[in-house]
């Protein structure tokens, strides 16, 4: 079986400027490889004739799929349409079909047309349109040397359109395309260079397969993407994927692609559990987390977020002589926190941090970074001490994984 | 003055397999647009030797400076290190610095090192290293026909720790470079086509400029950028910036990069005044977007994240008649929130949400989507209430906004 290689090409100005972050390419790789094809190349190119004709002679040799996004819109500095009227030969006509869904579309918003709509009515002959039920520019196919030559609108909500119910078709009626499978198992807790270690033997005797290491901030995720055919290769990935299992399965928290919150949310409701949260060092980044997660009320409660050790007194019952002796940023504390915080919202579970998140508060004794995290469930309380770093964001989502697994573990 | 041409290259397979979004590309490109430097191209290409290869060569064709992210990390899967060094033509040896570098990092977060770990220090020796404080794998420099060449390592902190630190300084000392400004106005509590319309007439008569218009899920920045040369030119766009204050200034919260609970944390600092938060519809987002920004203790106390009614009777002294009155989600509710947090953490200010977030718990007369967002300051109170749609994210984020917002304008 041929491996179909494409590419994706960008055109606009805006997205080198750093104004526009490119979601498109990102999305569209993600229908591609669902239905088998290898994206091999991601261009952005300015909205310039020359930048557009060298990257199509480019692509076109060694790329079997080209889709290009952006440039087909009303205004000046869209030319894409005239270059690539060039690139295939093409004369350029004026489609009725086209201009009758133009019209409808600005009669139905109660919109004047100008000469600037009527324009995008106008198309390469020799090209297959797309039609573009939400928007008044078509996308345009293109088939020269056995290739496949995509041209959708920039505009996100007119491009997933086109790929949904158009090209994703043709380009799977077009070529046998493998299925593929996505094996994945989000680790934490460990960072890349040790887990890959841990690992090693099995990797090497394991089956010629790419496996994909993706570090995080808070993590590392191993990726495998395989074909079900031959059967005899994905039965060994399955067998590997057993063996990383059992030497790392500790600090794995998912073979989905969720997040942890909603792991740990997961694991709340069907253990009929309920949780609270005291946070000082993450400031309530890990209440954020949990309730990101849709149903969160179910089992969350609620959170204390005390920047001041008065609140930690006043509220959570943590006792002054402990902060005195020990520091707000201590394991004592962080006990305290935890079994103050159960007590306010009455809960089976709690997370509490403590910390100096930075820039600023550290010293010697307590540099910047230093921080416990702790966990409770019912009678189990477990408190970690960290080392983070200087990053004052990294620390925060660095201590709130940590808070959000030490009770996923707690609860196991 | 010669135009200074850019490339930024994106190795890793995880981003052409959809796993990974390429935000580094973009963030790259914003920052060499502040010094002035065009990116006239952007890259993503896979993880092996032809096609780093084949990158550099086209690269070295077109750009003066290029800028390669990605495949600097321990795993073998990780080439780009032994690629670099056949394309410069350089030997790799072991770098005692960065050996020591790394031994450190790794005795700071009581870590043990691995053999992978010392394959970090090994460097083309005609490199010149780029520090990573955060990370073992350090960045290379190379100076090949008058052209520079970056390598940075994927992970985003490391990255833009060495562009920040290190490279824009390189650049900016070796090129002399057009002196680009930037206006930005960040506008939020208005719609894209309201602010458009608002605005026409100042931008019909105003001078040629590129006037963009960059809508987000929480505001519309309108950013200008040009260059101070011809004083002419600049001048103009200095008065249209002008003429926009006076027509949306009330929609403005700040004319720097600046996110809002930054711009509210300068006014409470300023002010000498405290904060405190009652956040339920909101889930503890306000608290962690305002704990993101450093110092942020100085002025905020607390908050308190109530997902249950209890918690809000109880902690918050929302009386329960009032609850049974108007509901939880009300603005009766919020108000006294707002008063209860005021008293439970002493500040002078509060903030307070509560609504229906979503995707479930919306019925017919409180629909998911509403909300009631308040701000306290001394003796004043404003609570208004919102409509934003069905997408939790995209709900907790306006709510975070209008809270912020709410409060900055009850100050000043």
């Amino acid at each position: 079986m041929k491996k179909i290689r494409s590419e994706i090409i960008a055109i606009g100005n805006e997205i080198l400027a750093g104004w526009t972050l490119n979601t498109n390419s990102h999305w569209i790789s993600q229908r591609l490889y669902e239905i088998g094809v290898t994206v091999e190349w991601m261009t952005t190119i300015a909205d310039t004739e020359a930048e557009i004709i060298a990257a199509l002679k480019l692509a076109d040799t060694r790329a079997d799929i080209i889709l290009c996004t952006g440039g087909l819109g009303p205004t000046p500095d869209d030319i894409t349409k005239s270059t690539i009227a060039g690139f295939f030969g093409s004369s350029l006509v004026t489609d009725e079909a086209t201009l009758t869904h133009i019209k409808n579309l600005f009669a139905g918003r109660n919109l004047g047309m100008s000469p600037t709509n009527i324009k995008q009515a106008v198309v390469p002959d020799n090209a297959e349109l797309i039609f573009n039920p939400i928007g008044t520019a078509p996308g345009l196919m293109f088939t020269k040397n056995e290739k496949l030559f995509f041209f959708m609108p920039g505009v996100p909500g007119e491009m997933k359109q086109m790929i949904n119910s158009f090209i994703l078709d043709i380009i799977s009626a077009r070529y046998q395309l493998d299925q593929l499978e996505t094996f994945i198992l989000r680790t934490t807790g460990i960072p890349e260079s040790r887990l890959f270690e841990k690992l090693a033997t099995v990797l090497n005797e394991g089956p010629d397969v790419p496996v994909s290491f993706l570090p995080k901030i808070t993590g590392v995720d191993i990726k495998i993407r395989i074909s079900r055919q031959p059967r005899e290769v994905y039965q060994r990935v399955r067998t590997l994927c057993d063996q990383i299992r059992r030497i790392a399965g500790k600090y794995i928290y998912t073979e989905t692609e969720q997040e942890m919150a909603q792991v740990l949310g997961n694991l709340l409701r069907t253990e009929h559990l309920t949780l609270s949260v005291a946070e000082s060092f993450t400031g309530g980044s890990i209440a954020s987390q949990i309730t990101d997660v849709p149903g969160s009320s179910e089992y969350f409660q609620g959170a204390l977020i005390c920047y001041s050790n008065e609140s930690k007194i006043k509220d959570l019952e943590v006792s002054a002589q402990t902060i005195q002796n020990y520091g707000a940023v201590s394991e004592e504390t962080v006990r305290e926190m935890l079994s103050g915080v159960r007590k306010m919202f009455q809960t089976d579970c709690a997370i509490a941090t403590s910390g100096i998140a930075g820039p600023g508060g550290g010293t010697t004794a307590k540099p910047v970074g230093l921080a416990y995290v702790g966990a409770l469930f019912r009678d189990k309380v477990l408190v970690k001490k960290f080392n983070f770093g200087k990053d004052r964001l990294i620390n925060k989502d660095r201590g709130t994984m940590a808070g959000l697994e030490s009770l996923r573990r707690l609860i196991l």
